[in-house]
């Protein structure tokens, strides 16, 4: 019953945690039903990044932001990195869209179609180019393609034809670089997805070379899928290239990371720590994928971070010596005990601590209310259009 | 293995078939990554209603059409019932929209404020108004109301203002007039919906009165969810007030009606004809509700109708009486395989020839298609804006 | 981040919970694929609730136990009453059993053969008739009734014969008694569950009267229901009386209630709180239902209470005027964030504190592995038949 | 409209269709709350055998009989193999068992402990030595191994372990023996199963090299799961070993293959095809795996097994020319039809006459009706311990 003490060695693994924002997630989203604005909204990249840098002043937690093409085009890559240095992070993985294009509606990487294939492969190839003036690492692939009805798409030739592509594309990934693969169960397709399970994602990477890997987004599975089972298996097989952090009730919900089931991130950030993936030399890259629709925008990410951070240092808490002990044994409550336990410990008093001795806040949320930034954004970002997944 | 035939009596119950069309099943749909406009898309309501008249004209199974306030919303809706008579279709069920003003993002008629349930509220009776204008017999209520995040709203007391709000609308529907109150599992909101599953519906409209039934989309149901169970005990208390057509592999896909599984279709219209919803007393409604995301969008409809009457008709083959003896007798095997045997029998030959002999194309997606009506719209319906959820 | 403190006014309402534990808890279960036995297994329903009891004495949460009828059946219930009192437990719930005769192969109160339905009804009769020897006030009934394949039985005639048959039973019912009718998603049927869901349960106990309600099985749902909705909505309708705790990552599970997702069962009591199910005047029952297959009985049995009582604690802890005021104001982080507050405060050292002022042990789980109670049963309790779900 | 024609190509295809019986089958067979016997069930492996014997005279689909080692062990595996000649069929694969002995409580190939380990090691060398007696091609391999509640085990520590095991299990596989994988959602571990999806035994068998391939039972994936999916990639990948058949609506309900959904059986078997599973060469080999708990056994298996023959009979009827023509045309209604016109045709005339022109019933289900095989067990096996999943 003695709540566990983190160690000094946990805490330094705690310093390795970063968490990389997607720009798009401080642009308004929403439902098919609605997407609602909000004052303040960034209307161009560098209003993205700002915000981006202010969760990350906040919480020293979120040193990077990822871009999406073409959403985040600019004609200067080179002045957009510095204009993030400014304002301290930095440029990271650049996200490809080949989903709103009217020639996609059948497919991208997949169609039957070698024009359109060759398109989506070239917009890759744009990715790429764009990697290598930003100094960013990873190419990230997710796909729309896939069918809504039986008979709709050739399944087999779809993912023949998947595996192709992407071995071109691979072909100019540097060798600093990395291309990972995103897999999800459905959506936007509702019969057939081309990529909807890690196994697929697997098998494509694997077919390809060392330098490309899976990426796992926590909302990407079927229901009641055990994920922290997936984590430890990619780990275990050396493929587990990035994490696209979100949480879920029921589909692709896109909610803050830990909202939904903070128990469920608690046992992913256990796999991670178990699977080596906050060492020093981890490749496991971080990153949070979400939709603020109804929620603040700027505190929905601070408090998704924060929510990284508190279920990492709560993981950190099990005393796995006690634990693999206790399993040994097959002391089924025991071991489940010494694991909730770790859970179950209030660890923000401790994290609060930890901040105010590097010069954070020690409230990341009450700081940013109280900081006035939100009334300024709201101020003076008047006229243009709000970004949003359109643009 | 003796396939069975259709009795004189079946025969009779499948002329009772009539499914009504949504408006804007013809406008442009999608999902939240992308909405994909289509030539000869409608942009007005009138072009929507002549689309729906030539899904009846080929089919013969399709007398009416549900409208949307305020997509559909036009000044003089005797005119529109003119208009559509003389297309040969009817109006029919009118259907609110309180999920796309900003005042609705935290709810419409659970929302804490008074006003804003008030303007709900308020859209519900102008719909009643133009119900008696347009001679429509069902206010159709699907809400959008829920929250994505756990503490973000109040259960309990959103479930009281619901009743509340209901209770206010009910007064003003008319003797023959009903209100019928949709259920969905999930989507917009993410975390708790307002009116989540047949239970809370019946609970609902069983304490406003009579006239207040319960609307069953075929894909509002968590996973694995036995529909035609639900169809028999709405059926079995005499609140089945109408279906919303559709189906699904994931969620609430919209997806063509029996496209997803047409045995699962044959169960449902199994349990219909049980419970007496195809008698000529029946107050049952039988409407689509789908996107036709990918797919074009008159033929989309017509492959629906057709669906669901070939999936009656295979149904009105099972042979009840040996069917029931099975049961009783404890013939698993036997009675799975009465009721199998219906299903499996290709019924559309019959139809095709019940088509003919009633003037209609034996083969209406084939009439769709030598018609020249796609070709006609797409060269017609220039410029304006091509109709969608959004208008 | 300051975490709440719980009022005195709380602390009352924690004094209020009490879990009534099911006796067949402490007996052999497992899969369809291999039962375990385990040294110090019951053999008589004296031993049974010998173990209830020392639950009980260690935890001070657990003054009752459940009784399943034919496997607790006993000559003298008196005796076996002040054999409970001397141990310092009461006899509780009845459950009846109409699940292993093979005349229940197609059913039981939902039979086409009226000869299996009258044995079935006489078997609830029984159990009344203990109810009044042993002053158990609830008669729970769970029902296997269901079929596996379509066609192989009538749903709604099945349905009909339900409602009859409970009628039945509950002309039997006492004044100061109450029928309670559980529902579940599926298993052991595989198709068709003829009380599937809590709107069926709701409709039919409705129908029976004001002694008649539902009892919520928290493993007992489709995958991604909102399980705190349905508790929130039965309080509403007031016929919310009684609970089945156990978890589940799957289907029935029947895990250790809370071990699968704690924040649920938060959620959960935070919805009995609010919807007054821990008032002093409340008829909610709370029980568990659960199967130990591979972990120890007896600590599995505190471990289980424990854990109703920590998420008790934490819904306690909600500031529940901070959040009103938060929802009302849309608010979302903010609400979300004091909800979470509650649920992310420590209470297990609170909690202790109180055990040791009523003179409990303030870790029980230790106090159990310390007291020798398992090596004592495990010597004592040689020969015989252990007991399990088969007697 | 006008139904497809089946050519003499598909005809010559559809004679590649064998499908393995599994003896247990024919036992008795139940869920976790009741087991039902009834009268003329198999108390030994020959009597098993002859039940499968008739099941194959009577279809001519189902010429091998899978054994499950230890419910199978006999003396003399050679005579068991002439005795199973004489009856028309020969003997299959061998199923190994290491879920019923009290040490595999906590695992068998992925156990903490080397001793248990090594047990279940052993036992698998036994069914490979049997192998070679029976003339058995595969070893098949199920594990229950998993845990329950998080903590319990190492998650990856077991993957690791379960490696090893394989490892050294497959230095033992014949060069014309195969080792098949099997993999299974959930059940009877209800928190993290050991090999719990397609991409972990994939990752497995290629591990250990060419003899070692995926087994897909059609039962075991997460609700929504696209299983066609699933055949079609790992044909692609060339891992596809074997089918364990069945069909359900909610876990593992071990239904008669296509009961649930036909439509699904036939998507499934279409891929099939597709990827070369039905070729002369092929080497994926067809098996049913199902529980008849309710219904009876030995018609229970023709009528699957005429199911799987159905379902096939209907893929092979679609025109795939005309549906590739249509799936590059972007023509998704078109496609859709010209693959939904195979399923709804009703191919049970042509399959009864191809029967009769084997010489075979042309209706398996009356002819066993009429054939006195079910009285004449019954009146013979009398006595005895009726085979179940315990011998």
């Amino acid at each position: 019953m003695t709540p566990n003490t983190m160690t000094t060695d946990n805490f330094s693994l705690l310093d390795n945690l970063a968490i990389e924002l997607p720009s798009w997630a401080f642009g308004n989203s929403g439902t098919r039903f609605k997407v609602f604005g909000t004052p303040g909204t960034p209307r161009t990249v560098e209003e993205k990044i700002a915000d981006a840098a202010t969760v990350n002043r906040l919480t020293g937690l979120a040193p990077s932001v990822a871009l999406h093409i073409p959403w985040d085009r600019v004609d200067d890559y080179a002045a957009l990195g510095r204009f993030a240095a400014d304002q301290g992070v930095a440029l990271g993985t650049i996200n490809s869209n080949t989903f709103q294009d009217d020639e996609y509606k059948f497919g991208s990487l997949t169609h039957t179609d070698k024009t359109v294939r060759q398109k989506a492969i070239d917009h890759h190839l744009e990715c790429i180019e764009i990697m290598g003036q930003t100094g960013s690492q990873d190419l990230k692939i997710w796909l729309a393609d896939g069918t809504n009805y039986p008979g709709q798409g050739d399944i087999r030739g779809r993912q023949d034809r998947l595996a192709e592509s992407l071995a071109t594309i691979y072909q100019h990934i540097g060798e600093d670089q990395r291309l990972v693969l995103e897999y999800k169960f459905f959506e936007p397709a509702m019969y057939m997805t081309d990529v909807p399970d890690w196994g697929t994602s697997y098998a494509q990477v694997t077919a390809l070379g060392e330098r490309a890997a899976v990426c796992l987004d926590t909302g990407h599975h079927a229901p009641g899928t055990n994920i922290e089972f997936i984590v430890a298996q990619l780990l275990r097989l050396g493929k587990l290239g990035s994490f696209d952090f979100n949480s879920r009730f029921y589909a692709d919900d896109d909610l803050i990371v830990g909202a939904a089931d903070p128990f469920q991130l608690f046992r992913i950030m256990f796999e991670v720590i178990r699977g080596g993936g906050l060492d020093a030399d981890s490749t496991v890259a971080l990153m949070l994928d979400q939709c603020h629709n109804v929620e603040e925008k700027i505190p929905g990410q601070i408090r998704s971070v924060l929510n990284v951070q508190e279920m990492t240092a709560r993981a950190l808490l099990v005393d796995t010596d006690a634990l693999t002990a206790a399993q040994e044994a097959g002391d089924v409550l025991g071991a489940n005990g010494i694991f909730m336990d770790a859970f179950y410990t209030d660890v923000r008093p401790m994290l609060a601590e930890r901040r105010a001795a590097k010069g954070l806040p020690a409230d990341p949320m009450r700081a940013y209310a109280e900081s006035g930034y939100a009334e300024s954004i709201a101020a003076v970002r008047v006229g243009g259009t709000q970004s949003s997944w359109g643009a």
